[in-house]
């Protein structure tokens, strides 16, 4: 995927495009016909894999599936169709009559949802990784690269570059294990046609079982298991797996936006103490060949002006969760989520790219603060409290002597 | 375009897709290097048609240029890379040498994107029409249809479902008006570098045109004429322009989802006044054949759903614009356009047929209100307030005798 | 009213504040009281003024009007027992009996809702008219004030602040333009228990009058211009008059804020091509005494994180809303109007001060520009595309003869 | 507090109100002077306590300090000048002198916010801890309890309402989780004019501290487990403890709107398979004496429509901080906070309220699922799959035949 509308949008992959939602609903009808048919429920010969189901869809198909979505008003019952039609011309008709017994469209499209979602945290993951690392190096080694502190814009007491770059590694930090936490828990959904999967156990009684509600029982969580998923009662209208992830990808934009707006404030002509990193075709102007723009904190900049919003509609939906299964919230979801996860998975990258190449004045930082005025106003102000007058030994008026706790912040920072 | 996460998307057609999006670049760039000729700033072989760029660029390009759009930031840089080197390659030189003088790459996608937006508002005005006409007959010939007036879910006192159309009409005309008002004042963006059109004067200036600045304004008013658009200084960092297309869309959801919200209710299997239309393939069950979903209503509330945080983006973006071209909040507008555009359209289009082949069980509404409890105890409570008794003649439980002035409200609303 | 957390707020004074929330809904019970009187359908002692019902709610029943208002969702039940009870212990008993007599709750709290907005577009008029006055001067003045144009943070080609100016002036203007119509269609609530007035037309019957239908919707419209508001069938459920102002209301902030997002970035130390009017204890530190913060622009850019979520709260209301009064929809928007509406003219005259009292450095504006590199970089290639070799002669690297069409531009602006 | 436009709002106390904010702001004051004075950094008399300080400041002062807030854009400096004041003149020279020296204002502000944040969240868990106990309660004793099972406002399979309370308490279990974990990480804010501590550091210096840098750490230690919060590096513009809170509320809320957009469909005439608990003054109606609304469900509704965009303004604020205190990000968080804090308990009231007397009429539930068609539609589906026909021996149409998993997935839920 590719968005004209969204330069970078690439960087997310096949993140939620029509072949990955595809892969994860196939996904979760293979590994519930083999559960049938581990746990004699179905005939032999009606288990399919993934693979199998997979090679039955080309790219040719995606835009029909879509298309025939509407009329369901999800995409499952074209799947089924598209499936059953080809499994049957492939002499696999016991697989295409079982197909889907016993689950509800719901479960195939949320089941998919989920697996994309992993993704996108596990692809989150590698991002946040490079980041602490380059973050960590960053506030290292700038520990004491004097800075001019500023508050509401204007210069306030010294800092240095060291304890900025830690502040925004915490950011990136409280991100990390909160997508940590959201994709540990991520669920199966497993509940058929009104989440109670009845059709599971009336088959399981029809076929004899002893105990058919163990057995539905046991199979969904083999089926998670199989699918690297929680087993869960079903969460048809308590959606909060998916909030949970929607929530830790708003905070993962915003650990970006961090970054970004810091750095849009100090690639300024007039300030120029960071570049963002260099390379061919970067920060060009359609006009003016001398410009050097810091793209990749615009781009990331963009992504905090439109993910909250995103995540909330996911509250919003969450709430509005009725019946067995929601009039309009649940379907408000989908497009949402993959939104919301391929624009977090580029900001990632775009932050990655800047933090790992960033370049920075340290020398120019310094001369601005040794420059810049009343800077040590606040400790004279404690000197006066002493009765101490303000000092005028040599180095009296040196900003890197009044710098505070910034090592034990820097440590505790980069300290995992 | 078709969506497998938002069903029903292909019925926006073409609408702000990347195709769109380069047809509404090329077209500001060949008005403008008539311009240009016109005008003597170029010479005569400079000018291109509109014709004559589109067909440059083909299919296979749309995803290169979207890949090389994040180097600038945005595409035009790779679209006049795209378009020079093969008007040169055709032995037009002259034409890419002149190309894109004078513009900036904002002029050109802002105005592709009004162009866009003028597009979508054009297909809204099809669908409101048909909807005011629809929700206009069926307020007409339901004007007497009684029916149980709902507040807060508990029913209240008599209305007929005539009423109740007049009350979906209403929001309809509303946001008809709202977007025809948004369509009218779309502006081109024509403002180079800086919004100052320097490069255009300085170019009048070189070519001895005796008052450069007035035939730079001339150039810029006679493109916006040709584009079907409004004349306006540069507007780069005053987005009101799309903040007013954005309210105009979020309007025209509320009031779908307004009709939506009563439909999905009113077809409850315990109330069932209302069904939707039927159609083949429509409102189905992946598992429960007998099902009859309202599935337009419920793809329309998600709409209700998304759309107005996507709205408020493009406010939050129009406050944040600084400098002479915003540092993030430009690029977070042009996707959050384009889905709240499709969107809208996509609801627009359901909600139309929705209303045009609405079934409406006037026996069963009747019945309904002759039978429930106390609809007439406000009634009672007015005769006891003039110390008459509650009537009871022959006919004085009847509902229908309290209807009070519905034929003016429906008279009032149905009056274009 | 004040708001320890939102500083300012005090500038809003009682808008939307239970007092004035009170005075909106007695108005309605006074003017519909007497609407009944001067038809004929209530007797002549039934009718109070606005004056006469405001002085039986004193300060001290507000709270528990508020407490009382839980049990019913809203504060009408409890405003009429009020009411009822001082006006019969003030010796009105027919007032009494006659109070609120064919209304319904919404009629009565929306109607105050639409009488406290009308309150705060005027109030927000009166700040339009003094920015414009104040913006137009600094577009005039400073028309040909060198200044660094910036895009994407970085210097570009020269312009002015004149033309800043004027850009900041189309926001206003714009909004200024979006607020008026938003008023000017403010209309009255009256539709009595479910939108129909049957209590009212009942009434009328009783009374022995000609034509009861007629009778009352000639009471609606003289009630609506009574309260100077426009007559209208019922519209509880078909909420656009709010969202109107709602996108008013966040159109306003968006126009404030971009003049706020250039003056945190002009202000910088770095930059400080513009200042803050100073005041007493304006733009102070707790700690660092040097520091002169731009508070003002700081608190404007607070509205616009705030704002636009607001205005989006209405639309889903508004998508939302069902039967003949929404089960929760309705509820959620007072207050969301409220907060949309004080914050809103609390930025308003934050930004009033603002504009009326920027200091500009013209002279630093100047030399920045003067020493700023590549400026005319965009000329020089104007240049090139013609074949003339850059300029060379004295005065050519004055940016200031790059300055395209400020003066139209300017002049189209403050151009009312 | 009470608020007439968010009837109910009582119920949140005092939570977040000036009073509070201020017990917050002066409880870090009292705490951090303390320290100083235990570390030796001030002498002996300048310790106060909190409920010094707050014998300061009384009710009378409390619209003072929020007018003064505007001048430096926050409440602190007043609140200095107040404390400052009153101390000298109780004969506290050495109190007055020493206060809030080493402190900048963000950390007041922010401690203060955190401190309301536990408050908020302590008080949820009360909710969250009497709603788990009636939802266990209500899923367990009716796990048999028959229901029709209902998917896109269809009757589909048969279900119980014991499983829908369970899916109730499923959301209300993460919610409390996700709520308890935000609690525990809530940390204290000290960092001091710029996040470096420097003045109290230099304090210790001149005190001739061994290690000033050590002790400035350990004091800010010290500080945190006074006032029950995490010790933490400065995060001054590192939001995400706030955006955590937001996220933790706007779950809680989607929970309850989850439990109340079921109870509003349930409670409706035609299907009235539960009420709301009944109380005097409760669901009434200003002009239908016979109505009973589902006020508690609809006043948690509107909660879901306001909520969510509050939650997303916090983000929206963390990706916009910048410098060493954000120009505008930072002062958008106090009164969303607050708003989003108060609405979520007020809800989280009603919802424990709603759950905990709710009226479930059982047999009407049985009775609907017995006589609704197509309930064992997809039954009979999974029999013809077998080659059985469907059942037709005595009891064969009977639902509760076919409930599927129901008793593992309530216990699933109800057990902790």
């Amino acid at each position: 995927m590719s968005d004209l509308l969204w330069p970078g949008d690439e960087r997310a992959g096949t993140l939620f495009d029509a072949r990955s939602m595809v892969e994860g609903m196939v996904a979760l009808e293979a590994a519930w016909s083999s559960g049938l048919v581990d746990h004699g429920l179905a005939p032999a010969d009606a288990a399919v894999t993934s693979a199998e189901l997979e090679a039955l869809v080309t790219a040719a198909d995606l835009d029909g599936l879509a298309l025939a979505a509407e009329g369901g008003g999800n995409p499952v019952i074209p799947l089924l169709h598209v499936l059953r039609t080809r499994l049957v011309a492939a002499d696999r008709t016991e697989a295409a009559r079982w197909l889907h017994r016993g689950l509800t469209s719901q479960d195939v499209v949320d089941t998919a949802v989920v697996l994309c979602c992993a993704t996108a945290l596990r692809r989150l993951e590698i991002e946040f990784s490079s980041q602490v690392d380059a973050l960590t190096a960053l506030a290292d080694a700038h520990r004491g690269t004097l800075m001019v502190g500023r508050t509401l814009t204007q210069h306030a007491v010294p800092t240095t570059f060291g304890a900025k770059a830690a502040g925004w590694l915490a950011g990136v930090v409280d991100a990390r294990a909160t997508a940590v936490f959201a994709h540990s828990v991520l669920p199966v959904q497993l509940g058929g046609a009104a989440g109670t999967l009845a059709g599971t156990v009336e088959l399981a009684r029809l076929r004899g079982v002893r105990d058919p509600v163990r057995t539905t029982v046991a199979l969904t969580d083999e089926v998670a298991a199989a699918l690297g998923l929680q087993a869960s009662p079903p969460w048809h209208t308590s959606r909060f797996p998916l909030t949970r992830v929607g929530d830790a990808l708003a905070t993962a934009t915003s650990a970006f936006g961090h970054i970004a707006s810091d750095v849009v404030t100090l690639t300024r002509p007039e300030i120029r103490e960071v570049g963002e990193p260099t390379a061919p075709g970067r920060g060009g102007s359609s006009t003016m060949p001398q410009k050097q723009n810091p793209v990749l904190a615009v781009l990331v900049r963009r992504a905090v002006i439109t993910n909250p919003g995103l995540a909330a509609t996911l509250h919003t939906a969450a709430g509005l969760a009725n019946d067995e299964r929601p009039d309009g919230a649940w379907h408000a979801e989908w497009a949402t989520l993959r939104d919301l996860a391929r624009r977090t998975v580029v900001a990632a990258a775009h932050t990655t790219e800047l933090v790992r190449g960033l370049r920075v004045d340290a020398a120019g930082m310094v001369a601005r603060a040794r420059a810049a005025d009343g800077l040590l106003a606040e400790r004279d102000a404690v000197h006066a409290l002493l009765d101490e007058p303000a000092p005028t030994a040599p180095g009296s008026d040196d900003p890197s002597s009044y710098l505070g706790v910034i090592d034990p912040i820097v440590d505790r920072r980069i300290t995992p």
